[in-house]
């Protein structure tokens, strides 16, 4: 399979661009590639591009923008990710299984069990390392969408957001079985699917039972099955039950 | 939560029975218990029970079991998991997803592309491993009942085990969308569940042309939208997906 490498600026048949730095070392130094190999490339916004290894320095790797062709296809649903931010690097692989499945966004939440805060979140700089990880991702999942990080918010915010229509929405919390009667079976959703909506996933520990009255006033809860799924992999089954019942498979 | 240890010995009110010794290490060493704390006990067959802590020694705990109590709910639907060895300890993740999500049965499956063989599989012990794993997902998802992990077998044996519906079919055989012709979304087929299915799940460089032929001779090959998946995340997407599907969430 050709190599694929992002850079924002490829535009159109003929450009000559640069690659950000993380894409030119691995250009160089992982795959060792020499002017004149094939490669593609893709801007992060939809656009993938034929293109040519045009020269390597110390400084920078340039490439020729060759013919357009296509990418891995976009999911006809926008589902914006509402992900409680989990500990250590789990989340950096939530961001990456989202990616691969098709996510419009990702939107790290800060909740009442989070072990982190929104300070601590910028002091960390982990906002760039999740962008990082999605372009990782897209790289490796064939698509030439990256999906932007949006600004870390806490619960309290995010569920305001849907309520004013500022997420996408209407949203879908998903929640444990025993978060109450309010919950539904993903299976009682409508088949038809939105044009767009935010699943928002909870924290380690679940969530607080304001959370759930909360989220229960700006989205639907929707519960998996009776069995405790792991918070990290809890994304990835309710993105892959959501495209199933939406026919996105 | 009250805490959860595996003993296949539980199986009446009032049996006193000895914890494998791993469950007397969690009891003992990592939570601390003490004689009359209460704690639940599973059998691995789908019996569930409230019990007493009823002695502790160097050499064995024991427990008194009380009532007959719920385990998390088993899906309708059997799915034995039939996973191509992945490489590392990606293995372990997919079956601890595995039976998180309910499978009935985990069948490990060396193909061509796989880095290891029957014999390097059984001289690792790795069946014994998964199967640590296995009871291991099963206390915390809270599933009473441990999935087997059957003898590996190679992926021609496992072809015409399905051919010979020795393995529970009709199967369907995960793929890449690349794979022709013959391969359908997940959306085609038919919402009402079966009994009982075996789902293929393939390695991190893919089925090659042969297994593809030789596996759909003898299942259904499934798609799962156009992006790569990765290996070590499509069981768990497949299994989303078909539950999805078939009404399980």
């Amino acid at each position: 399979m050709t190599p694929r490498f992002y850079t924002p600026l490829a535009h159109h048949d003929g450009d000559l661009v640069a690659l950000p730095a993380e894409e030119a070392a691995h250009l160089t130094r992982v795959l060792r590639l020499e002017p004149g190999d094939a490669i593609r490339v893709f801007n992060g916004r939809g656009g993938e591009f034929e293109a040519l290894v045009d020269s390597l320095s110390r400084a920078e790797v340039r490439v020729r923008v060759g013919a357009a062709c296509a990418p891995a296809p976009e999911p006809r649903v926008a589902v914006t990710l509402a992900q409680a931010v989990l500990k250590g690097d789990k989340m950096d692989d939530v961001v990456r299984d989202a990616v691969m499945m098709g996510v419009a966004a990702v939107l790290p939440v800060v909740t009442a069990r989070s072990e982190v805060t929104l300070a601590s979140l910028a002091r960390g700089r982990r906002r760039e390392r999740w962008a990082r990880v999605a372009i990782a991702s897209a790289k490796q999942c064939g698509r030439a969408t990256v999906p932007p990080i949006l600004e870390p918010r806490t619960f309290a915010d995010a569920a305001a957001a849907l309520s004013a229509l500022t997420l996408p929405g209407p949203g879908l919390m998903f929640v444990e079985p025993s978060a109450g009667a309010d919950a539904a079976p993903l299976g009682e959703l409508a088949p038809l699917p939105p044009r767009e909506t935010t699943a928002v996933v909870g924290p380690e520990g679940g969530w607080t039972r304001e959370e759930v009255e909360r989220g229960a006033a700006a989205c639907r809860l929707v519960t998996l099955g009776g069995r405790t799924l792991r918070a990290d992999a809890m994304a990835l089954v309710a993105l892959s039950a959501l495209f199933a019942l939406w026919r996105e498979f």
